[in-house]
């Protein structure tokens, strides 16, 4: 067998997310199929993990094993010959057997997209989160301030008991930015709970709109109770952005 | 009866261009129906000009006339509460009933836009023609410089017979650029025949692919017939970029 590692960027708005499941096409399977028509082979995908319903993926990277040796631009050249436009494969190169896409990941950036202005252009409105109230950054920077660093994100997670191991996280950074209307809020870690990301910036835009304050960090994490006053971000402003190994 | 102007960016991709037409639904048809929802009143939108079934625009001009005042404001807003998320209303101002959106237009400039790459990032697959073939940027340059200027354009449109007036139009620029895998062809006139843009871009696109040479442009020009020889580049690359009055 010969391992490939692929990186692929996806539009998720027609997915019901990365991994396979019962209900709805996912990125995983139509990559699997794809694989499986070049090769004759039956393709098991495995990604760096997985992304929500609606999530979309500047780079995700995946791993898979090929019965026999391909060259890699040739491959990527027939996938993405088969694959519809909204998933595309970028660079596939051969990787040794002990490359794991989710077990070997070092680091992985998520960035959430925020349109702060009275309308949302046209063609970014299935990538942006649209919020009219203008947004306070310097409240929005002490909140992710506090947030940064290793912590039990319980409160921060839809479903604590999906969590691999502990609910502690080491969100190594947190960064909001703004450039025109544009604030991106990108969040960096080993690993991120279940829909932390889209909670983390659910809570960082309210606390921007006035609705909550950056002070209640410490306690809304103590708490390690998931409620109401933390929202989950609408997945269409979120992006997995890059991959470290 | 009161004149407003109102800017519009649409993603065109879903809609049968912007005039209304018996078949398919169109940019205008949408707004005319917000606006007469909004106002009770039956309201003709007037556009800068057609764009076809496709075409985008990050900015197309109109003007309507309502038999009562509006604070331009609040009009935008329930004009945009209403309007579908791929039709955006930018600015909306009281305009003198002396201002017509097409009579009234001094310039207009297209932009085409093209991905010379592999691949096209799915975030964009709406919005780019894709090229695999690398480009020449100095061939395109040549063609583009020999195409400015006041020509009988009879064999860039697709249709000479629909031309208002004459064949004979000032191209006043025609510019090639590009960024990274993004190529750039911009064309400002004070007016354009019909699939006149796509069909610059298209054989444009063609001389940069090596398929034909730029020193045929004046022989292409004085033949005033269009011939397969020029294509017409694919809708889905081109945007109405700015209107001038």
């Amino acid at each position: 067998m010969v391992r490939y590692r692929i990186n692929v960027a996806y539009d998720g708005t027609a997915y019901a997310g990365w991994q396979i499941q019962p209900n709805g096409l996912t990125v995983q399977e139509v990559l699997e199929r794809v694989l499986g028509e070049i090769t004759s082979q039956t393709v098991k995908v495995h990604g760096s993990g997985r992304t929500d319903q609606g999530v979309h993926a500047r780079k995700q990277v995946a791993h898979f094993d090929l019965q026999s040796t391909w060259p890699p631009r040739r491959l990527r050249k027939a996938v993405n010959a088969l694959l519809p436009e909204d998933i595309v494969a970028g660079t596939i190169a051969r990787v040794p057997h002990g490359f794991h896409a989710r077990r070997s990941v070092r680091e992985k950036e998520y960035r959430y997209f925020v349109r702060n202005a009275e309308t949302v252009p046209p063609f970014l409105r299935l990538y942006r989160e649209h919020v009219r109230r203008p947004l306070d950054m310097a409240a929005m920077r002490h909140a992710a301030s506090l947030l940064e660093g290793r912590h039990d994100f319980t409160a921060f997670t839809a479903n604590p008991s999906r969590a691999v191991g502990s609910t502690v996280r080491l969100l190594s950074s947190l960064r909001v930015s703004k450039r025109g209307s544009e604030v991106v809020i990108a969040a960096r870690g080993e690993g991120f709970l279940y829909k932390m990301v889209r909670s983390l910036a659910g809570f960082i835009i309210k606390v921007g709109e006035g609705r909550a304050q950056a002070d209640e960090v410490p306690r809304i994490l103590a708490s390690r109770k998931r409620t109401a006053y933390v929202p989950t971000a609408p997945a269409k402003g979120l992006f997995l952005w890059e991959v470290w190994y």
